[in-house]
Parts: structure tokens; sequence; C-alpha cells
């Protein structure tokens, strides 16, 4: 492009951003944000600070009180602790607006928990639960550095690491921010709000089942609008109808009762992690198409507004895969928007012998792996569990639940533990539904590019408990970079990403 | 059988052991032990109560203090600690007895180093270096039982659990004693003695060529003897004329250069188990033979002396597999016996993902293996690794000796990180050789049963050393119970094993 032209468009795409900003309250949320940073980042640090794993009771009813006060402050009402049928849950707690002639209520989800850590996989200098803050991300050597002083800005660039950072604290503050900034720049909602904060995400969300129908009367809506996980990796906003569901299946094969030396055994005994290396690789073909089967079965067919959402979507997968170091995807021709819509078999962990200083020069006696299914619509949890264990049978195995016994030890030439996780289905909203249709108009508004919108995230979460007990409709419309990391060691935060958060949620509250 | 013929059947027994036993000296080295058992055990506990791994060198000293004041107490000569050219090697133990008139010279070796511990995989009560006496093994529901009073016997069938037990502090202390209990008992050795034990073995005798190349005239002999590992399955003594040679390959193939969320990216990200699942699988067909290119290859085949003596050794491998609790072994229809003269694959460890509590729902970002090649007669060390090398590039991978740069995940689709370890190759002396004939009389003259004559033993000694810097034959003679778990947790030694190997080596130093 030469230099007059472009000038031309820079000058255009300002002008579309001012037109854009003229036609929303947008500009006002971000203003009054702007001018409030340190207030809205201190608040955040504060609550980054204090650990959330699911397992640590002590320390999530700390992020719970932290909450509650935080809504307290900003007035909003019926401030509680949602507690379940059984009491062995973690709390989700529950706050609520209700607008004068307003017609329509939206329920605002979050979760307050966050996935586990292994400190010692962190990056030097970085600590799950002391947040710090960076000039970029540490893949782009970003480095640590102080946080400004307050009568300084912080760059939009800039990221904050620590567990929660993204999933989901942000999802949280961003929630509570946006009604703030509507209040305090003398706006108001447009429909009635009730905040929830879930506890037990990452943990799998046992209870919330038993949450929602305990309070059905209390949590009655139009939907719940899930602020939780990525945008786009494209960096556009996307609303996505659905998730894919999740569960799990853990394999253990056998070989001798003992370790026994290497050279005096090898070419004889067993070879647990060849035995399972066999097994695992008959579970996909070269070209990462899962050969279980009857795996791709039950899978219902997208409609058409869906499969024009996939067609109208941003290709990324070209930047996405030089970004994440490799050049061919494990479906070749499949775009990532569309793997996404196909069940999955992915290994989270496999295992066998000592490793480190522990290596010994020994023939392991068992080798064991994690095989994590996720599900799209059609698809039954447990019936695609059912569709492994059939495959492992279906290569020699005897399989069992247990440990082996002498007798099946002395009975079968192949023998594999295999335990169930629990699970659920995968869940989707139609997008030609009015209050989509509104949502997905209120999210436009914030941004000059297109909207992306997915049929499904190809994260898991119990959307279908919504519909089930509530009879509500639930639609995700996260927040978080796409490259945070979510999940795993040095989760962070773009402060953009939170910027625009807050104008996301805001607009959805002062949905037309 | 009926009763009266079992009958007959256990008279001849009874009298072919006598008959036996009068025939050698045996009978009386036997009474001496018997005699002396609770000296003989306090010894080898206290000897057992010291740390012996090989990296932990304060107490590698402590262990070279103890046998040098043993050798000492016993009247042997020339005790020294024979350091190498360089001097980070811990100390080789020499004496010597010389017996005039004597023209043949042999070394008894040992190693005093044991194989490192994971004592948390050790059985409830266990602890590696306090040793602890057995009336059976873990596997037959033994339990701990307190040391006999002075007065009582030990019954054979007990075990002492300890690191280092069978494998091979055992050596030791059968070599020392039994050259004790043939000064005590007024006999006298016909051999030229060589007490030479090493403390590096389980570390890969790295050091143990430049000993030998040090001390050449000090170590001049007609044969090493090596009491090291275990005897025949069928719990018949053994001579093994040679070992496998050993070395291995560690495996790292890539995926993502973070860990990604395993539902917003599965069916597209690579997935590194899965690719290393495949690239394991990939090396052996589903009748466990190595279908890597070549590997056979360069095996020398066995002479007729070798080739009787595998036809004539006792089939244990129905037993043997009823014990280790397996029906079906690797290679169908090959016998142990045979399976060791084949060189072999092995994978000694496997790893991705996080476990445990650790375990998360991601894809991982790499996946690890570590293989064993175990080698024959014929098999050259560096040239089998090369194989293993051209086959993971023949499965399409780049192939790299470190952690991969951008550039290279930005051009290949496949990258594996391939590290060597050393190596060394098999090592074999002729069933035919005179002094060979003499040590298979000496052996056979302490049992009425047909020793077990073994072409190679199946664990890997770099016997190779002593053909090479000294020019001198090395010969497997092992005292250890063949389920002593040699290697690995549970290590153990039975006390018949234990006496019988002191009666075999006071055999050998008599050999006619």
């Amino acid at each position: 492009m030469n230099k007059k032209f472009f000038l031309f468009f820079i000058l255009i795409t300002f002008f579309k951003v001012y037109l854009f900003a003229q036609s929303s309250n947008v500009l006002a949320i971000r203003k009054y944000i702007q001018a409030n940073q340190h207030a809205v980042i201190n608040e955040f640090v504060s609550f980054l600070s204090i650990p959330n794993i699911a397992t640590d009771s002590v320390n999530i009813d700390r992020n719970a009180h932290f909450i509650m006060q935080a809504m307290q402050q900003r007035n909003i009402q019926q401030v509680q602790v949602l507690y379940p049928i059984t009491t062995k849950a973690l709390p989700a707690l529950y706050g609520e607006i209700l607008v004068p002639g307003a017609t329509q209520t939206i329920v605002f989800y979050a979760h307050y928990d966050g996935q586990p850590v292994n400190p010692a996989q962190w990056a030097t200098g970085l600590v799950p639960f002391q947040p710090k803050l960076f000039n970029a991300s540490i893949e782009q050597n970003g480095m640590a550095i102080e946080f400004p002083a307050t009568d300084k800005f912080f760059d939009p660039q800039w990221r904050i690491y620590a567990r929660g950072s993204s999933d989901d604290k942000a999802g949280v503050m961003a929630i509570l921010n946006a009604y703030d900034a509507i209040v305090k720049t003398g706006m108001k909602p447009t429909v009635n709000i009730k905040f929830f904060f879930e506890a037990e995400e990452e943990a799998g969300s046992e209870h919330l089942f038993e949450i929602l129908q305990q309070h059905t009367a209390l949590l009655q809506s139009d939907c719940w609008i899930i602020c939780d996980g990525p945008i786009h990796q494209s960096g556009i906003k996307q609303v996505l109808f659905g998730a894919r569901g999740d569960t799990h299946v853990n394999v253990t094969v056998y070989g001798s009762k003992r370790p026994l030396h290497s050279g005096h055994y090898s070419n004889w005994a067993p070879s647990p992690p060849m035995m399972l290396a066999k097994l695992l690789a008959s579970m996909k073909d070269d070209k990462g198409k899962v050969t279980i089967k009857g795996f791709y079965d039950d899978v219902a067919p997208l409609s058409k507004a869906e499969m024009k959402a996939l067609r109208e979507a941003p290709s990324i997968d070209a930047q996405l895969k030089q970004e994440l170091g490799f050049t061919e995807q494990e479906l070749p021709g499949v775009l990532l928007a569309d793997a996404v819509n196909i069940p999955s078999l992915n290994i989270n962990e496999m295992q066998s012998g000592n490793v480190g200083k522990n290596a010994s020069n020994v023939i392991p006696v068992k080798a064991e792996a994690v095989i994590d299914l996720r599900l799209v619509a059609g698809n039954d949890w447990s019936r695609q569990q059912q569709k492994v264990i059939a495959h492992i049978k279906a290569k020699g195995y005897y399989v069992t639940t247990a440990e082996p016994t002498t007798e099946e030890r002395n009975k079968f030439p192949k023998i594999a533990t295999v335990t169930l996780s629990g699970g659920y289905n995968a869940q989707k909203a139609s997008m030609d539904l009015p209050i989509a249709q509104k949502i997905i108009t209120a999210v436009q508004s914030t941004i000059p590019e297109k909207v992306v919108l997915m049929p499904t995230m190809g994260g898991s979460l119990p959307l279908y408990v919504f519909d089930k007990y509530l009879h509500a409709k639930a639609i995700v419309v996260p927040i978080a970079n796409h490259d945070n990391n979510q999940h795993a060691e040095n989760e962070n935060i773009r402060l953009q990403n939170f910027w625009n958060g807050i104008e996301t949620v805001a607009a959805l509250m002062m949905m037309q």
C-alpha cells in the first residue's frame, strides 16, 4: 500500500472508531474507567493476592468476603451467599439491581476460583498469588516493571501475571466495575441485573445444579451471560452460544507385578509403556482423526446461522500457529473454529516409570494416561466414555475398575484398569433468539469490527445446568486475551482486554 | 507318584547330595559358616546399614573403610585403594593372597555401590538402609521378624531387605567369607586370589577402565570372576560367559510452545503425548519385534556350545510368568534364555503432562521417553543408537540435540530432541576355554543339579574393559536369588542363596 493510501486508510479508521463511540454510551464508560485506573487496578491486585484454589476453602472464604464487600460498596442489593442443599459446597455469591421499568432480567456470571498451581513451573520471579506487572507477555520477552505512580497512566499493552488474572477474576471485576461506571457516569442499566459468582468452576461445578435448584425463584432471568474465557484470537470480541461438554477416562495398563531389571528381562517381560503407547496410538490415525468406533456419531448438525458465523469468523490459524510455534495442526485442513465443533480426544497426561533422579534401568510395572474427551451438541458424555472402553476391549484388553487381582493376571494377557470421571454434555443456545440478537447488538456497539459469533466455545462449561434447572438460556461473552495461559503456568491478563471487558459488560447492562 | 516311589526318590536324592558333598570340600565350608551364622550376618547387616549410592561420596568412603577393615581382619595382603588417572572417581579396593605353588591367578570382582533409591516406593516399614529380616518375600506375604537370639539358627528361607543386599554387597561378603572359611577350616586356596571391589558400577563404571589402565601389573590374572547378578530362575546355580551391552536414547517431542487449554485447542494443536505414543508404537510390531531398520543386523551367531547350553537350560518361563503375574511374554514363543541373546529396545520411562495433584486439563507442551537399548555380541552401541535416530527421522521428525528454536519450530512440522547417553558393547568369553571348564567344574562340585550355563546374562556389565585394557577373560558367577528386586524397591537376599554363594566362591578359590 502506498503512503497516501495508508494515511487515508488511517483517517477512515479513526472516523469509524469515532462514529461508533458516539453511537453508544461506551465513550462515557471508557473515560470514567481511564480516570479511575489506579483504583480499579488496586482493587484487582488485592483480589488476585488471595489464593483461590477450590480445595483451599479457607482462602476461598477470604475471596468470598472480598467480593461481598465489593458488592456492598457499590450499593448492590440482596448481597448474600447461596448455599446448595448439601453444605460441602463452596459459597456462590449473589447480588441484584432491580431497575424500575425494566422488562428483562440478565444474570451476569463469573467464577472466582482458579486452576491448581505448580509454582515450580511458573517463570522465574513469578509467584501465582503475588500479582506482577509486565510491560509485555513473557513470550514477547516482556519484563517485570513497577506499578506506576498515581499520576501516571497504565499502558494498555501491559499485563498482570497471577493465577485467576484472566480465568476468571477478570470476569468478576469487569462485571462489578461495569455496573459502577454506569452509576458513576449518571447513566442507568436498562435491564434488571443479577450478579452470580461461583467458587467451584475449576473443580467441576459439582454443586452448581444444587444451588440453582435451591434458589430457582431468586435466579429467574431471561438469560445468563457467562463472562469467562478468552476473546477471539484475532483480538476481536466474540459472543459464543454454547460450550463443549467434557469428561475423562483414566487408563492404566500392567506388566509384571514387580519392577524388573530391564537387562535380564527385556524382550520377554511385557512393557507397559509400550503397551500404552500402542493403545493410545491406536485411538487416532496419522491425520489426527479419532479411530474409535462411532466416535463422531451422535453429533448434531450445525444450523445455517452457525455455519454462516463460522464462515465469517476471521481466519487466525496461520498467525496463531506462528505464535504457538508449530506449523501443522492436528487435523490437516480443519480450521480452529471448525475443530471445536467436532468431539475430541486429548491426552492430558501420560506416565510410566520414574523420571529424573529416580529414573532407573527397569521395565516399569504399569503405565497410565488420562484421556480428556470434549463433547459437542448431540454427544452424551457417558456414551462417549463407553466408546473408549469398547475400543480398549477391542484391542484385546480385559477391562476392570480396580488393580488387577492375581486371578485376573493369570487369566488375561492384557489388562487395563479404567476409571471414569463424571462429566456433562455440551449445550448451545440458538443464535436466532431475540435475546441473542440483543446481546450481539450490545457487544457490537462497543467496537468497529464485526463481532465474531461462535456456535460454541472450545472450552467446557456446565451450561446445561441453566437449561435443566432454570429453563434459562446461557450465552458466553468473554473478556480475556487469548494468550492468557489459562489453566497453566504464567496466567496473565492484558490491561487493554480488561478495560475492553468492562465496556462490554456495561453495554450489555444497557442493552436496547 | 505313589508313596513308595516318593520315599525311594527322596532317599536317592539324599544319597546324591551326600555323595557330591563328600566329593568336595564344600561340606567343611558349609559347617563352618553354619556355626558362625550370627557373626557373618552381623557383619553383613552393619555393611548394609551404610548408604551406598554412588553420588554420595561421603558414605561411599564409609563403605570403603568398612571393606578395607574387613580385608585386614582376614589377613588379606596388599590392601589398598586403587585410584584412576583422574581423581574424580570413587575408590576401587584391592587385596591379594598369593598361594605358594599356585600357577593361576583369579580376580574376584564385586561392587559395593547400589542403585538410587526412592524410599517412598519401598513397602511399609522398609527403609533402604535399615536392613530388616523377613520370614519370606513380601510377594509371598512375608512378615518382618526380629533377628534371632544367638543360640538360635537363621531359617535359610528368611530374607534380608535392604538396598545392596543382593546387588552387590552380597557379592563382597560372599568373597570375603569364602576366603575366611577356607582358612578357618584349615584348607587352602589352589589359586592366587586378587580381590577387587568397585564403587561405581551402578553409576556406569565410568572410571573402571582408567583404574585398570593405571594398575595393569597389579591386576594381571588368568580370569576375572564377576560375583554379581542373580542365579538362574529355576533356583539352580549358573555360570554366565558374558553380559549384554547397554546404551540409552532420550527422546522429547514438542507441540505448542505454551500449554494450551485442552478445550479451546483440542483437535487443532498437536498433541505431544499422542505424537510420542505413535513414535514409540512404531518401533515395535504387535508381536514385540523391533521394526527399526537393521535393528537385528550385526548380531554374531551363537556357537554350538552356546546353543547346546541354551537347549539344556531348565525351562522356567511358565513358573516365572505365574510368579510375575502375566500370561504372555513380549516376543511370543521366545523363551527368556533366548530373549537375552537378542538385542532389545525397552522404555525405561515415558512422561507427558502433570500427574496427580498437579494434573490439569491441558494439551501438554512436550512428551519425553528414555529408551534403553540392550546389546548382544556383534552390536556396536553407537551404531545401535544411530538406527533409532534414523527411525525417528524416517517418521518425519526433524532431529535436534537441543530445545527447538523458534526458527526450527516455524520450519519443521515434527521436531524431536534426541540426546544420547554413553554406552558399551556386549562381551562374551568362549565356553570352550580351559579356564571356563575349570570354573564350571568348581561350581558343579557344590550342587547335585546340573549347573546352568548361559552364553550371556541379560543384564549389562562393562566386561569389555577387562579384555580391552588387561586382555583378560571375565566370567560371571552370580549369587543372589532371582526375585531379589535388584534395581528396584524392596531389594532383598534370601539367606539360602547367600550361604550357597559363599560355598560357590570357596569352591572357585579351591578349583582344580
